[in-house]
Formats: C-alpha cells, sequence, structure tokens
C-alpha cells in the first residue's frame, strides 16, 4: 500500500496528487482515523510505508496487541527503582541500574547483556566558591532540599562539578559574559573590559555549555561559572519546584564542559573505541576539553554575585530575569573558585538487548536511551529508561507467543551519556562496520516526559514513517491522535513563514506547495550523534517536552516526575506505545521506509533559505566579500538524488502492491540501496572536526547542541566567509552524486 | 538648485539618476558635508530643496547665524525655571509658567499672546489603594523620594490619578490581564476567568493607556490598577533613578486615560472649539473617557498584588520582570480602590508667539511644543519648552538685525497637552479655516531629549526637507552629521528587510531599490495629531530619545535631566539647531519644500505590505474570508499621485533654476497646490472616529499611540476583516485622485 508523501515538491504535484487517490481505493485499517481536518491543506497520512495490502491488518494488530500490554503503574515502579540513588556513570549506583535493566530485560525474554566499556571521566575531589569581596560570603555548591521530597536532601550526591572540567583555583574579579558565545566575548572586548586572569560568569543557554568554556578560554579568562538566569528556566519560565516545573533558586545545572562539538566520546580515545589495552591520549596530549576550572551554580547564588559587578550596562539582549540592571563588570565583587577533579580511567557499563530477527536477523533496529544520571535523572533520562523496560516488556509478550520480527530489534541501554555520549560513541566506534552494514535505523528517547509538547527531531528519510505512526497514537490529555496535535503546533508557528515562502514560488513561477510537517533537524547533545553523524544511520530523537525547570539537579527526581510533570504516567504510556510502534515497523515493513525524497526536499529549501541569509548579508557589502558562488550545479545534484527517490519509490510502492516484479530484481536489493542512501550522504568529514562526516547534517560549531545544516554552508553563512562558501559546494555535490547514483542504480 | 530624492521608485531611476548627477555641478556651500559614505548605496542628500542656487549660501550662513546663538547654560537656566513647582494644566503653577514662556518671547521680540481657552478636566480629591486580604496593608499613592534630589520629596504634588478618570470606589479580587489590550481581555475569558465585578491589574506598553480602560470597562471590569513593570522601562532597561534614567520601585506613572484613538481634544466639546459661552456636553453625555475608576501605581506596589495571585500562570508573552511567575488571577489578593475626581471648566493657556513673515505674512510655519506637566515635567515636555525658547531668542536676534522670514513662523506653547492634547486640538478646531488655508505645516517637539538617540517622526512630504536639515546638524557625542548617525542606525535595523524587499522586487521584474531612509509614521500621542490627522497639514515631530524610565513621575525632574539625561545640555543646543534651521528652511523657501513623490511611494510600500500580511491572513482560510478585493485601481491611483508630484518637482526645480517660466504661471500657483495636496488627502473621516480625516495616517483604533498606516486597509487586515478591506478601497482612492488631481492642475 502506498501513501502520499508529505513533501513532495511542486513540480511533482500531479504524480503526488495521483498518488493520493490512490491512496484512498482500498480501505485500509488504521489504529486511529484522522479525526479532524488538517490545517493548510496539508495531506494526512493514509497508508503504511513498506508494507503489502494484505499485511497491513495483521501489522496494525500487532502493535495494537503490544500497546495493550503498556501499564502506568509499571512505568512508574521502573521509574521509582531507577531513581532511588544518584546514579553517576560509573559509580556503583550506576552498576546498580545496569543490572536491574538487565536483569529484567533479560526477564522480559530479551537476549540482555552488560557491555563494560573502560573510559577516562572525572569526579569532583574539592569545589569551593566564596565572595572575597566586598564582603566575604561562602556560595553554597549544594542543593538545599524542600519539604516533602526526601530525594531534595542528597547527602550521597556529588557537590557542584561539571563533566570533563579541568582542576585549578583562581581569585579574581568577575565579568559577566551573557551566554558565554563567541560574540558575547567580542563585545566584551569592543567594550574595553579586560578579560585576561579574571572570572567569567555566564548564563546557560542557547549553547552547549562545553563551548562557554572554551570561548572563555579562548579569551584569556583563567575561569568560568555557569549559572542558570531564571529568564532561561526559573521563575520567568514556570513556578519553580516544588509548586511546578519551574528551576528553583538553589538548583544547579551540573553537566559536561566537553568541546562537543569537535567530536563527542571519550576525549582519550577520538575517533576509536575505547577499550582496556587500546591506544589512549595522555592527558597532556587531549584536545577538546577544558584547561580552565569551571563550575555551574544557582541563580540564587549568582546573584549575589551579579549584583555587585559595575561597569557598562550588559548591551541588549544581555539583561536576564535577576532584579536588577545587569552591568558586564568588573566590579567590587572578587571571587575564589577552586576544583579539584579525580580523573581516572573508569568502567561503564551499556546494556544491550536484542529480540532477534527471523528473516534477516542481521539487520537492526537500534532502541537507545541513556541510563546514567548527574544526580537521580528522572526526568533526564530515567523518563526514557522507564518508557524502554516497558517497551521490552510489551514486545516481550509479543515473542512470548512465538512471534519474531522480520529483522532484529537491539534495545540499548546507554552509560556516560552525560560526560560526552562516551557509551554509544564508543560502541558505535566499535562496532561500525557492522553498523554501516546492517544498521536501518537508530530511534532514540533520551529524557522521555518533561511535558505535554511533543517534539520529533530526525533524519528526513524517517519523516514519512514516524508522521504515520504518529496518527495511530494518541495525546493522552487531548484525546485525538499526535499527529493532529503535532500538525497544529506546527501551522501556528510556521503559517505565516509557509505563505511567504509560497508567495515567492509563485513570483519564481512555481505553483504552491502545501504546507507539511517535518521532524526537527538533529544537532547534538544526545545518544543519536555517532549513529547520524558519523555513521549516516537514519535516526529518530523524541521526548514529550515541557520546561524542564530541574534539568541536571537534584529536584530532577520521582516527587518532580510523579507528582508535578506526568501524575498518572499517560504521557509516560504514549511515549512507550510511539517508540514500540515505530520499532515494529521499523524491523517488520517489507520495503524499507526510507524516502530519500524527504530528504532531498528538505535540502532544496535549505540551500534556498542559506543562499537569502546569503543574500541578506551580502546586501550593501562590496563585491569581494558578497556570496556569489554558483549554487545551479549543487541545486542539480541534489535534484538529481530527489528524481532517483521518487522513481525508485514509486517502482516499489507499485512492486509491493502487485506483489512484483521488485525494481534490481528483488526487494532486499531495494532495501540495500535504501540503506546505502544515508551512507552515501557521508563525505571525508568536516573541516577541522572530521568525525563529523555528514554533508547535510551536523550540529553548529559554535552551538554544540543545535543543528547547522548543510554545515559547510551553513557555517560559511553564520561566520560570513564567502570563499568557505565557495569551497563547501564540491563537496556537498559528491555527496548527492554518491546517493543518487546508489537508487539509480537499482534497474 | 534641486536634489536627489531619496525615495524614487526603481521604476524612475533613470530620472533620478539624471537628476543626482544634475545636483553634483554647481558646487553648493553646505554648512556640513557629509563625511563618511552612507551604506547600502543610499544618496546622500545634496541639495536644499526648494531655493535657488543663488540664494543658497545666504541662507546657511543665516541658519549658522541663529545656531551660533543658541547656549548650552541658556538652556539649562529656562528648564530649571520651567520645572520649579509642579505644573498641572490649569494650576497656578501652570499659569506661571505661561506667563514666564510668553515673557520671555516677548523679550525676544516676538509677538506673544496668551490664548486661555476653558477646559473640563478633573484633579483628584481623594486617592485610596489598599490590600483587604490575605493582609491588610496600604499601598503608597506617592513617590518616596530620593536623597540628593530635593524635587524628588513633592509635598505639593497630586496624589497619585488618571486624567479624565472616573470617580468610585471598588473592592475585589485582582486579575492581571497583561498590557490590556483587546486580545489580552479575550485570552483571558478563554481561559475562563470570571472577570465581571473585578479589578484589572494591567501593565503601561504597547497601547495608550485610555485604551486599556476601556478595554477592561467593555470586558465587565469595575476598576483597573495599571503599573509600570520593570521589564518595560525598569531595572531591566537600566539602572532606576537615581543610578541610572530607569524607573525606580516607587515611581508612578500618571497620565491620561482619555479613548485617545477616538479623538484628542476637550471631550465636552469633541470636534468644535471649546469657548465660554460655546457648546459643552453634560458629563452624562460625554463618549471617549471611562466610566470605572482607574489608579496608576508602581511595580514596588504592584508586586504585593501580583505576588499573590493565584490561578493559571500567565500566558506566554505575559510574564514581567518581577522575580516570581505571574499568574492570571484570581487569588489570594483582594483590593480596595477609590478615587474621587474634581472635575470642573478651568482654564488653560496656550501661549502664541508670531515672527511676522514679509512676504506671505498670513502663511505660517507652526511650530509647538507643550508646557503643562504631569508632576515637574523636566524631560516631558520642558526640555522641548527649553528648546522653544532659545529657538525664540535665536531667531528673535536675527530679527534684531532687521531679518523677516518670508513666511510667518509661529511658536505655541500648548498647554493640557497631558490630559488629551487640549491646547492644540482646541486652538487648531478655531483656526480651522486660517490653518487649512495658509499653514505650510507643522514643527512638534515634545519631550526633546530624553537620550541620545535621534528620532524623526512625520509626514512623508518632508522627508527630503529635513534629511537635508539632518545632514547640515551635527551629534554632539558622534561628532558626525545627524543624518549619517540616523541613517546607520536605520541601516542595521532595516537591511534584512531590504535585502529581502529587493529579492521581491527581482522576482515581479522590478529593478533593485537603493536602501533609503524615511522619518517614522505618525500615529498620536502628542500636539501634532489635530494638525496632521484633522487638518491634513504636513508634520513633523523630532526627539532625542531613550530609556525615560522617570516618565510621568516626580522623578521627571531638573536633577534627572541635568545629571543623568543630558549633563551639559548638548542635546538640547543640538535639538534648537534642528528646530530653528527647519524652520528658517521651511518659512524662507522660494518653492514649499513638500514632495508628494515620497508620499505617493511610502503608500505604494505600504499597500504592498498590506497586500503581504492579508495573504499571511488569509492562507488556509476559506475563501470566503480571505482578503481578495483588487488592489489594482489603488495602485493606479496612487502612481497617478506620484507621476503627477514627480513631474510637477521637475518642472519646478528646473523653473528654479532657470528663474522661470514657472509651472501655472508663478511660484505661488505651484505652492498653493503643494499646500493643497496632503488637504486633498483627508475624506469622510474613518468609521466611528469621523474626527480623524486623513486616508494615509491615523493612531490605530486599538493602539492610540501607533500608527495604523492607510487606518481602513489597516484596521482590516489587523482585525482579519475581510469584508472591510473591500469597503475600504472606494474612499482611499478617491483621496489620492483628488491628490494627484490638485498637483496635475497646475499645468
Amino acid at each position: 500500500m502506498k501513501r502520499p508523501l508529505l513533501s513532495l515538491a511542486a513540480m511533482i504535484v500531479l504524480v503526488c496528487c495521483s498518488r493520493v487517490a490512490q491512496a484512498h481505493e482500498p480501505e485500509i485499517p488504521t489504529a486511529i482515523g484522522v479525526a479532524e481536518p488538517a490545517p493548510g491543506g496539508i495531506v494526512a497520512p493514509t497508508g503504511i510505508t513498506g508494507f503489502a495490502p494484505d499485511s497491513i491488518a495483521a501489522q496494525l494488530a500487532r502493535e495494537a496487541r503490544a500497546a495493550r500490554v503498556i501499564r502506568p503503574d509499571s512505568l512508574r515502579r521502573h521509574l521509582r527503582t531507577l531513581t532511588e540513588e544518584p546514579h553517576v556513570a560509573g559509580t556503583p549506583a550506576d552498576k546498580a541500574t545496569a543490572d536491574y535493566v538487565r536483569q529484567r530485560l533479560a526477564a522480559y525474554g530479551w537476549d540482555a547483556r552488560l557491555v563494560e566499556i573502560p573510559v577516562w571521566l572525572n569526579y569532583p575531589k574539592v569545589t569551593e566558591l566564596e565572595l572575597l569581596e566586598p564582603v566575604r560570603e561562602t556560595l553554597s555548591v549544594r542543593e538545599r532540599g524542600v519539604r516533602g521530597d526526601k530525594d531534595g536532601f542528597a547527602a550521597n550526591a556529588f557537590d557542584a562539578f561539571h563533566g570533563y572540567a579541568a582542576s585549578g583555583e583562581v581569585s579574581a574579579q568577575v565579568v559577566y559574559a551573557n551566554y558565554g558565545d563567541v560574540d558575547d566575548f567580542k563585545a566584551l572586548q569592543r567594550l574595553g573590559i579586560e578579560l585576561r586572569g579574571r572570572i567569567a560568569l555566564v548564563r546557560y543557554g542557547r549553547i552547549f555549555r562545553g563551548l562557554k568554556v572554551r570561548n572563555a578560554e579562548r579569551a584569556g579568562l583563567a575561569g568560568v561559572l555557569i549559572y542558570s538566569d531564571p529568564t532561561e528556566d526559573g521563575y520567568a519560565q514556570n513556578d519553580p519546584y516544588p509548586r511546578g516545573q519551574g528551576r528553583p533558586p538553589d538548583a544547579i545545572q551540573r553537566g559536561s564542559v566537553q568541546y562537543l562539538s569537535d567530536g563527542p566520546g571519550d576525549p582519550s580515545t577520538p575517533g576509536w573505541p575505547s577499550t582496556a589495552a587500546g591506544k589512549r591520549l595522555k592527558p597532556s596530549e587531549l584536545k577538546g576539553v577544558p584547561r580552565i576550572p569551571s563550575l555551574p551554580l544557582s541563580y540564587g547564588e549568582a546573584q549575589r554575585i551579579l549584583e555587585r559587578l559595575d561597569g557598562p550596562q550588559a548591551p541588549k539582549g544581555w539583561q536576564g530575569g535577576l532584579p536588577f540592571t545587569y552591568h558586564v563588570g568588573p566590579g567590587s565583587a572578587r571571587v575564589r573558585m577552586k576544583t579539584v577533579q579525580d580523573y581516572a580511567v573508569r568502567p561503564i557499563w551499556n546494556v544491550v538487548a536484542t529480540l532477534t530477527g527471523r528473516e534477516s536477523p542481521q539487520q537492526k533496529v537500534v532502541l537507545g536511551n541513556h541510563r546514567d544520571a548527574w544526580v537521580y535523572g528522572a526526568v533526564d533520562p530515567n523518563s526514557g529508561t522507564a518508557c524502554m523496560l516497558e517497551l521490552g516488556r510489551a514486545l516481550g509478550e509479543l515473542a512470548a507467543t512465538g512471534w519474531r520480527p522480520r529483522r532484529s530489534i537491539v534495545l540499548c541501554s546507554w552509560d556516560g551519556e552525560e560526560y560526552g555520549l562516551l557509551g554509544s560513541t564508543e560502541w558505535g566506534e566499535a562496532n561500525a562496520a557492522d553498523l554501516t552494514q546492517n544498521a536501518v535505523a537508530y530511534v532514540n528517547v533520551d529524557g522521555a516526559v518533561s511535558g505535554r509538547d511533543l517534539s520529533v527531531g530526525g533524519t528526513h528519510a524517517l519523516g514519512d514513517m514516524v508522521a504515520e505512526v504518529l496518527r495511530d497514537v494518541r495525546d493522552p490529555q487531548q484525546r485525538r491522535p499526535l499527529w493532529n496535535v503535532v500538525v497544529d503546533r506546527a501551522w501556528s508557528d510556521g503559517r505565516t513563514t509557509w505563505a511567504a515562502a509560497n508567495r515567492m514560488r509563485r513570483l519564481r513561477g512555481e505553483p504552491n506547495r502545501l504546507f507539511e510537517w517535518r521532524p526537527g533537524v538533529l544537532g547534538s547533545g544526545s545518544d543519536y550523534t555517532v549513529f547520524v553523524d558519523h555513521l549516516g544511520v537514519p535516526a529518530l530523537d523524541m521526548a514529550f517536552g515541557g520546561m524542564h525547570g530541574t534539568y541536571h539537579s537534584v529536584y530532577d527526581d520521582f516527587d518532580y516526575v510523579d507528582r508535578i510533570v506526568d501524575p498518572g504516567f499517560q504521557y509516560h504510556a504514549a511515549m512507550t506505545d510511539l517508540w514500540q510502534r515505530v520499532a515494529q515497523r521499523l524491523a517488520e515493513a517489507e520495503l524499507l521506509p526510507l524516502r530519500y525524497t524527504d530528504t532531498a526536499m528538505f535540502t532544496l529549501d535549505e540551500i534556498q533559505s542559506l543562499e537569502e541569509r546569503a543574500d541578506d548579508w551580502s546586501a550593501g557589502k562590496p563585491d569581494s566579500s558578497r556570496f556569489n558562488a554558483n549554487t545551479t550545479p549543487l541545486r542539480a545534484s541534489v535534484a538529481r538524488l530527489r528524481n532517483a527517490a521518487l522513481d525508485l519509490e514509486r517502482r516499489s510502492d507499485a512492486a509491493l502492491e502487485q506483489r512484483g516484479p521488485w525494481p534490481g530484481g528483488s526487494v532486499a536489493a531495494v532495501n540495500t540501496a535504501l540503506m546505502s542512501t544515508e551512507r552515501a550522504l557521508l563525505g571525508p568529514g568536516l573541516p577541522g572536526r572530521e568525525w563529523f562526516r555528514h554533508e547535510l547534517y551536523a550540529p553548529g560549531l559554535n552551538t554544540g547542541y543545535a543543528a547547522v545544516p548543510l554545515p559547510r554552508m551553513g557555517q560559511a553563512v553564520l561566520e560570513g566567509d564567502a570563499k568557505a562558501w565557495g569551497r563547501a559546494l564540491g563537496p556537498i555535490i559528491q555527496a548527492f552524486d554518491r546517493a543518487a547514483g546508489v537508487l539509480d542504480g537499482v534497474k
């Protein structure tokens, strides 16, 4: 059965429409009908990509059977067990959670194993922070606890520290550097503020925290304090816990300060697997970790420094939510910070559990969630771990009836994610050959539930499949399909942009395009990174999001989830259902639901958007610094991929419906090509960070978390570098030509 | 001598370029050369519109002579005298300032007269505000004063009150309604919050305060408290006074709550002059003033109510700068408010001073500033009054040498502006026939200096003239022409929009357009309103702006200006110079510098922008509610005005250079037509508020201050009313056809 593509270009609207018409003919049983009309003329998904008409009913019935196994009380019980103790990667409590997960999955019928990996990481030995002047006051490096929540008083938690922080002691005046991004330090220099030897006080947000330390170090500062401004996740967003989801004034955001956008994983084994006997860099040889000390702190404590800064008023956009006017400093505040970190090679423990496939057991659908936490990690990550265990139980019950999926399903409970995606990266590097050959897709759930807004990020080839699954799962509160919820939000966010884009299309002589929903673009910050960016495996990342004000603090605990975030655990249940259906479809589909038309259409739109931003940047500039490299060959290359994908999709869909003949002689030939296409978009590695090989997806060099699609071109625009833009085109064209070639090769 | 137009359309670029070339031929003496290249290819003004080549040197010399008279210490002395006492309209202290201004101008050689006008207005008799529950606390309705500023302790100031407030007493629970705009009350209703009988707590900002009360009254509330949130003008913007320009926690923004967008002036004489014996509505017949009581309050006091509200968290965008999460209420806070207002018909005093013209004494260039203040009014309005007095002194010294301008210059020191533009509106209505016949332009300066950022608003026909004057006055701190400062800021704000608009133009097959600077669009809120909106007189409004955190509080006093805002009074001097040069050019130009090509080009751009917004709004809507009325006839009408204006400007510039022959036989014929053109854009009055007659310029119906250009179409888009859009076109076309006809009539 075929279904209309969500993102076909206007040029192929006729084709699209004929497919829509076809899709309506044979009545197909969907688990849930789409109740309401979608906005903007968007076509609701109707079929199930990759399944023959006579196999759809059985597939949906099997998904529903697993869904009926999922129970909120079971999810709650898992979460309570997982979050009894602080379980930082490599600690005994962490090992206990690994054992629990392995033992549970084994009990549910999975082949579940502990995979121990030795990694280099730090625990804090000494953490001291005090105001020396104008008054001497100790600044707290622990939360105080709140009444009614036993876990809030965590005597067995570490003091505030950063993963991969440098040891050091600094006594110095303080300057406020906003988010600590490259432009913020430049702005301070333009203001004539002396930075050398001083301590930077920066706020969390906008970019990954490690890059804040990197930027401070490059600007000559001696230490960095990173605090959570209430405008980001405190009272300006939500009532602070225990009343609401916002950050309390004493809550400290711990976290890694690895230079994430240079590459994740154990920094002493960059680009190769970490093993007991294998090669390992010496601490002095390490790149991508700070040389200057850093500490996180709460806004309650940061206020005592910040309100004592003088100097010029902070520039426009630097003011946060504390009740006074921010100044850049320095001023009367002198601060002493001291951190001593205990570094060692220590074991961490992934749990890898397999349900072996019946037909193509070597092919794998990999599902992942990390398990290690900065303290209790009730939302991040163990709401996701609870879902994984419940998913294991649900599919285990199916398996107990004798069913096996067409392909293998592999559950991975990662360790050491918080330090730098250690468990997934090292495992990905160790199993690179197998994954390159056999990984169908990777489906990540980090914190599963911090609110009620579903966010789905992913590589675009998976967009149609995930849209179909969203149609079949209901939002627990809104009582309508998640697909409608997600599309409505996309419509309210994107309607004006879409109308404006259509105006441009009409002026260019192209017809209007229908409004469409697409998964968000993956940057970094969770375990999908090695799969997408290093191995070219299609991936998804899903969460019910909300204001997660206890993020990385002691208050991200069981009471927070149980009483505030998801009382009743209905959203945990919905995520488990969503995840297990995605897994079942990917593992069971006869034809893999990978649609590179969507990848190509996204890329064409992105080129358009980058060209407009380049045009904006060039406005009024002399010719020599304008972006004027010709992008026509690039557009042609991407259009080749679009055409090749569309052609193969049409022929494969027809073969599926008519039981052959298959392009290339067999569905296996088609599936092999589809699995190779994302890999074909890997290139020689991005400039200065060769570990990142995808030519379409990458985190920004100066963002860490956020994606900068078409990174060579995207970075060039961000940096106003017209020459880099010119150099970018070649490798991208080669990648898209390769990908088109793979699909064109199936004749 | 002619000069290049700043805002010619791409279609007439060739014409424009030939004029640029001409402009470079005869070397003309400018007071200050434009030192730096302007960004984006913008053409710097080079000539002086309306002056023959052989008269330019003398004109610039005369302007420079007046400029040399201006002295900071004299400006400072004027301000100290004007702000000695609180001088609310109609009080003895207000009369004393009127006498001072009249006496000073008379001493400087002007024919200066007091014009007494009886108006209906209120003073507070009783002002009480207290928290009843959960604790009983009196809330302060006065400022406390700050050390080092004698004026801050103003025993002789009124308690907090609103101009045109209703008397009343309410004890009720409180709901928070954000800015109190129409959509805010709708949002509360959608949240299911009971509004009837309660007190609305709303924050200042976004819309005119009177409309907040109007909207609350329509939504069924019983009373309104309006507070200054620190995010608007308090610590989130600037260090509070006395350290900086921000609002202190106890500062109260007084102000009028007249429904300004229905029409300004004495509400008991709507549309006709207020006289002792003339017709006057009874209080029960009044429209445009509140029926429910209202009070202003400080954020220090508002916090004590707001932090006690429960109910749902305030919607996205409603959170302000106080250090807790805002809720919409109600909650434990119960408040009692009582205001008793003493209403009476009382005299106010305009001062009108004339320097009679030598050649066309009946034609007048009107300069205006109000003099009445809510307390001391050091910035608002008396920084402007000081400038007017110094301008009077400077031109008076010129006149003492025997010089008289070609046309008369009239200085107006308005009274009662704060209550509702009373002095200017009533005077304008009383002198409507003369002004319609003879007013060349009106140049307003309200608060002259609250910072260093020059803002110039105006009708577009005056844009070229004012750009030329900006070129000839230096920014005191940046030491370069104001024109460069203003263009640089416009470029940094508008560059991306400009680049995007050019992309659209290229796609439409039109050539790129040069970046251009235009005056801001006038809405309402100061004394230009009757001139532009009711009488169709071209107008300007100028100020050096900044964060004016003491606005309408006791702290807008001499110390604030003298120590914080403009120490040295250099910006006062710059404003005086700017104002006197504008006055001299308008009064002396042989050919009036009114360029309706600019008006037409702005209108065409505005139609384009409105159509795009209408298109955005229509996206995904059914056909019946889409904006699809045909705007081609409107564009054609506006293009007729553009062509007629361009043709007349070219022929007149040629006549000026070659000493005739003049279109229509004489320069007087051309000038008469130019003066009639803005008047021709007046129509039958806007729907529901017929006092507003301009078809291009008006304040928004729901904004009060901010302009909504092409108000019939603009309101239709804001309200999503496709039918109103259809009805709008006819009257606008008629107005532009009339204006084109006036200029075409000069053959």
